[in-house]
């Protein structure tokens, strides 16, 4: 079962990265560009086999070790 | 407009940073976790009004500077 978690920094807290990016497509041109926020994307392969039981464990996971809960928001989604 | 571009890494190239992300998470019991990948989302704030121009024009940025297309694939994806 294929899980995907997406962490991202929680509305309010500074992007640094997300400024940078910004900065980079104001100069190549992108003059539409406004606000950019970056985060990241985890891709896990797991054993289980029930779509409901690979989620609550990705959660868990996310919870534990993936995302820092006291700056970064996470969703978990399970991709097949 | 909201586009979300999600930029991984390609097939075969290797991923240090999601193997020791699945290195903790078996240290920390989940024992059923096999391959991990780790990308990048980075959302966009377009001042684009229309869905297929904020697309085509964030895919541009994707090819020139979000996404290093020797080692990394990206999907865009228009969200609002």
């Amino acid at each position: 079962m294929k899980v995907r978690v997406t962490v991202s920094l929680k509305e309010g807290v500074l992007d640094p990265q997300g400024k940078a990016i910004g900065h980079a497509l104001h100069v190549l041109g992108f003059d539409e560009v406004g606000e950019v926020r970056v985060g990241k994307v985890i891709e896990l392969d797991l054993a289980d086999e029930d779509a409901a039981k690979a989620e609550a464990r990705a959660r868990a996971m996310a919870e534990q070790l993936l995302a820092n809960q006291v700056i970064e928001d996470f969703a978990v989604e399970v991709v097949k």
